[in-house]
């Protein structure tokens, strides 16, 4: 039987250490953790042997099942699951319903289903087939089907609908996993939902805590997308510290969407575990370095210049990231990140990435996902670490200090 | 001093060994030989790490300046060539003007200077800037400035035109090249024009032939581009065959185009001695596999099925490849191609492939170059080694076998 531990919980902010994972006892997992976002089953532009020589990778992948289920006849006759059709190696998988990094496009869910877009279209998803999925897939976690399409605008009475429906597939669900071979207690993530009516977030938390899970996903505050990196946290931060005291602590709490540094920071304050690296993605699709400081003990005497190794610029910008489609880092033959040991900056300088994002070549795209990954896996360990150190305020303070300063030119 | 020794011509298809290179003592090549294709200073698609894990990857890359000469002011200041610039490792450069991959706009050259298309726009170089592109650039071997922009509609003063130049631009660059560092007669091959005008080609390789080159490159039968693979060939061959006689048999020869199986084999018989892997390039851009069979002394009973591993399908087609958008592959658990080495193909499933490529996830674009450059590679093993067992003709006729073949259905 999964078991997680909360080492210690300060600020709000909760250590644990997850073990015992159903078949996997070789595996401990420490959190906060941040899985390895993964499309169409891969981690974007990367092959398995590259991706798996990231130092720091996490042990768990999030497959969202969107650009998968077209697939889901030819999953099913490989008969080995998602693990060997898609080449995933030894990682634990995690299964959700909905892109963190596509939008959804609301207003296509019903009593009955939830509007899942592959390529091929829209897919309506019900419980039956939600079953299907989990057996042909075989994720060794997976979120409930639920109906998060609710954000700040909805009504009470469509919120209401979302809660009610969720609990209602998770109990169809339940029933339908003790009949087939997937352990659901072990496997089953239930879905909080509520949008912003705290009555009804508190009614879905005390509900889904009541249900056989082995932990909790907490989703409905905004439609998925990119867009989620820029969202004011505040109120949300202030539900979730309302909502989750009605879980049982013992239990992982996972969020979906696209974490920049300090949202991370804001929903670990809030009581979240888990989380994705759909950020680093985004970045790199934006022909963007990440080049945001986490260390958080002084070892870098000041923040990150995104010219680092270029005097005459060393004062323009700071930020979490650098744009490598900008001319000035055509002579720039530095990496693109002092001090950074991804095989990107141990090989390639800023002006040559820059070459390749001005000329379109998708090896661009590749190198700044090798080091963008890299980088943020590292933060997620400086916060575990910072933890440890008893200096998440001093990392918080660090990151805080980073975010939207205008740019002096 | 190089060196290139002929060791055998046997119905025009000359085999033969490079050595002596200028700085590299250590490196024999023998003829006929792929060089690697390259864009913008990279195999397309693949970090170097990867790319150099492909076995057979010759040690001669082709680095068409088109892609990098909007950077030629980084590349000076980098100071240490190109080789540095790009992260290129070891392998000899070869560098030319334009892409083959990549078709050339006519009309836009004149007395002074050459077009080039860069991602910026056209540049044109002249003969002053194209030595100093060398200088800067550090290549092992490079294709002189030429007017190739000629073809079988061109006027017959139009390809004199573009024969006097080329001769010209080759006089001025050999003496520019003998006042700075770079070693010209060691490192500059010499490219033949004259379009179809059998006197004009004869002309032009007999004046070449008297410049001090390390070699011959030979062009101007088309302007270039994807389209090149599907040219007809009979023409140029009999034109290739009355003009090479011109050329001292010790020098290498080299054409650039997009060359597929049987245009290899036919330029071959013309006595060409070098090409790229520009057509493995051309087949990954439209999600293609290539599956042709050069195993001429029959280890595969027959020639290679699109669904080898599908017994109901298994005589459909042949041809050289299989476009793995074809929604038959969805349930197709074989590798692209049975029996193949390559890291693509011991490990995954064309059934993970399509839908790579139906999701236009760019790992599809990666798998799919890794496989085709290797397919391609072993292929010019194969053609050595038919050469050495004196087996070329059974290649030919086994090549010849899988070209246009009517679809059954």
């Amino acid at each position: 039987m999964m078991k997680f531990v909360v080492r210690s919980s300060r600020n709000g902010v909760r250590s644990g250490v997850i073990t015992e994972l159903p078949g996997r006892p070789d595996v401990t997992i420490e959190t906060p953790m941040c899985m390895v976002y993964s499309r169409t089953g891969s981690v974007p532009h990367l092959t398995p042997d590259v991706a798996s020589k990231i130092d720091g990778t996490p042990l768990i992948t999030h497959i969202p099942i969107n650009s998968l289920i077209g697939h889901l006849s030819a999953v099913k006759q490989c008969k080995k699951g998602i693990r060997d059709f898609a080449v995933l190696g030894d990682t634990l998988l995690y299964g959700s319903l909905q892109d963190p990094a596509e939008p959804v496009f609301p207003g296509k869910n019903d009593k009955h289903s939830v509007a899942v877009w592959s390529k091929g279209g829209r897919i309506s998803v019900n419980p039956e087939m939600y079953v299907e999925v989990q057996e042909a897939f075989k994720f060794d976690w997976f979120a409930a089907l639920s109906d998060g399409d609710t954000d700040k605008q909805t009504s009470r009475k469509r919120v209401r609908k979302s809660v009610d429906r969720t609990l209602q597939w998770l109990d169809e669900s339940i029933e339908k996993l003790q009949k087939s071979d997937v352990q659901s207690s072990e496997r089953l993530f239930g879905v909080l939902e509520g949008g912003f009516e705290i009555d009804q977030r508190v009614h879905s938390a005390k509900e889904t805590a009541l249900r056989p899970v082995a932990g909790f996903c907490i989703e409905g505050f905004n439609t998925a997308g990119p867009e989620t990196e820029k969202v004011d946290f505040t109120e949300i931060k202030s539900i979730l510290h309302e909502t989750l005291t009605h879980l049982p602590s013992e239990k992982p709490r996972i969020m979906h969407q696209v974490w920049p540094p300090h949202l991370v920071l804001e929903a670990l304050e809030a009581g979240i575990d888990i989380f994705d690296s759909s950020f680093p993605y985004i970045v790199t699709e934006r022909n963007a370095a990440l080049i945001f400081d986490f260390k958080y003990n002084g070892t870098r005497s000041q923040v990150i210049k995104p010219n680092g190794g270029s005097d005459s610029e060393s004062a323009t910008r700071v930020g979490y990231e650098i744009d490598l489609k900008d001319k000035r880092f055509e002579s720039d033959f530095s990496g693109l990140l002092a001090g950074c040991s991804c095989y990107t900056c141990r090989n390639f300088t800023r002006s040559y990435i820059c070459h390749l994002v001005n000329t379109r070549e998708l090896l661009a795209s590749v190198l700044l996902m090798i080091h963008n990954v890299h980088h943020y896996f590292e933060f997620f360990r400086h916060i575990r670490l910072s933890i440890q150190e008893d200096k998440f305020l001093e990392l918080l303070k660090l990151i805080n200090s980073q975010r939207n300063v205008p740019e002096k030119t």
